[in-house]
């Protein structure tokens, strides 16, 4: 397999042709960026960190009926991809409320919902990502109805695994971002990553933070976070 | 009848407790506020004519099936009306893309939209009426799924018997927001008030904004729209 041109350089990672059609190279960076790219840093090792944790999720995901893009771990920070056309929604599940859901709706963070629920932002930067309803993605044809239920389905089902899985490793998932996109077969696939950069990951136990919000909130200990997190997946088997 | 304590003042309407239990006293001001009463001024005239407006446009749609609080006009800005319990939603219907909805989707105002669509913001002025989906209404027990299938039902055959009205007067209804409200017997009625405050109405010729946008935007002529609508309502038969 040979690496050609870079298609896209995003905040966190980016992405290469390859001499496959149907593949990309990911190539995870260690920038860190927040609140729209307006708080911009680095966190030594996020790159690796991400990739390997992406890498066995999205394994375990596969294993367990949801189809990703996940195709192999070339190095410590690149993976092999199937290329998607990516939907321009970030499909958001929560458990509990925390950030912008528990600041927009003046809910106490923590405060847990009775159910999970699925939010939807169009991801546009220039407009900031902003909240979508059903019916705005169906007038503005972003996506079929048809595609959001499906997208709503999977998002959930993402949430059941993860959920039983990290619950077995101490932490409380909070909430997280997805990503899904087109394979060329035109099969709906998740994409991007999970990482402590697109989930909240809350310890059981202490309710500490293992996740981006300790550098959003300057709160200290980031890499020590991602570690940890990595570690916890390690050890406690995301294989099973 | 008899007029007692005042139960709430808002930006645009006091209302009173009567000596029927289930009747309040609506009296419509000239106060004008805008972004979330950030911008504050007098449309000299306003009172009267939303009113006088709101209640054309109840008695209407009351012929035409859609109940709602209209009980008796008692003089030029007071209406009695059947007291609700407000659902705490603003119930939003769009027929074309403009105002919030333009700007945070970047549309240019004016956009045809396919099919009208409805969105529902959660009644908070602390937290500036946030947009919510059906999920955030369900979790944070705003209104049942149910209720929310009711309140979009309704909204749409509001702007059905809407669009056909203000056709005829040569007034593209571009968006309108609504409140409904449990009465006594449980059951669900349109209530508050249907008015160039509430509505967006472009002439069909010139593009001619006649509604609260005049004030808004510092265009002008603010009670000269006003009144135009309300003369042409008079004039072309609401209560047809
Ligand atoms: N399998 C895939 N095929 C094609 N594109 C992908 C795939 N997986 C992820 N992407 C896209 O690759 C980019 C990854 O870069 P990164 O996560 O750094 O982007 P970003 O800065 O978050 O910006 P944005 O997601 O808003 O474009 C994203 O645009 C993501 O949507
Ligand atoms: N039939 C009704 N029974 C009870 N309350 C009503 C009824 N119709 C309207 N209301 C409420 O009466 C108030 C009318 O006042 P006004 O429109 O000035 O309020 P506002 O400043 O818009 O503030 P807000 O609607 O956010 O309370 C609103 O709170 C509205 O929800
Ligand atoms: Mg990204
Ligand atoms: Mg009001």
């Amino acid at each position: 397999m040979e690496v050609l041109e870079q298609i896209y350089e995003g905040k966190a990672k980016k992405v290469f042709a390859t001499d496959h059609p149907d593949y990309y190279l990911v190539r995870y960076k260690d920038d860190a960026t927040a609140f729209n790219g307006e708080k911009r840093g680095t966190i030594k090792g996020k790159g690796e960190i991400n990739n390997r944790m992406s890498n066995l999720l999205f394994q375990y995901l596969a294993k367990n009926g949801v189809p990703n893009h996940f195709v192999e771990e070339v190095s410590a920070c690149e993976t092999l991809v199937r290329r998607v056309e990516i939907i321009p929604l970030e499909v958001v599940v929560r458990n509990l409320a925390a950030g912008s859901m528990a600041k927009r709706l003046g809910l106490v963070e923590g405060t847990h919902l009775d159910e999970p629920i699925v939010e939807f932002y169009y991801k546009d930067d220039a407009l900031g990502d902003p909240l979508v309803t059903e019916d705005h993605i169906r007038v503005l044809h972003i996506a079929t109805p048809q595609d959001v239920e499906e997208l709503r389905n999977r998002a959930l089902e993402v949430n059941r695994l993860l959920l039983a899985q990290f619950l077995q490793l101490g932490v409380q998932l909070v909430d997280f971002k997805l990503e899904f996109g087109f394979a060329e077969d035109g099969q709906i696939l998740l994409a991007d990553e999970i990482s402590p950069d697109t989930c909240r990951f809350w310890d059981i136990e202490t309710g500490e933070k293992l996740d981006k919000d300790r550098f959003r909130r300057d709160l200290g200990g980031v890499e020590e976070a991602y570690q940890e997190m990595l570690r916890r997946l390690l050890t406690g088997g995301a294989q099973s």
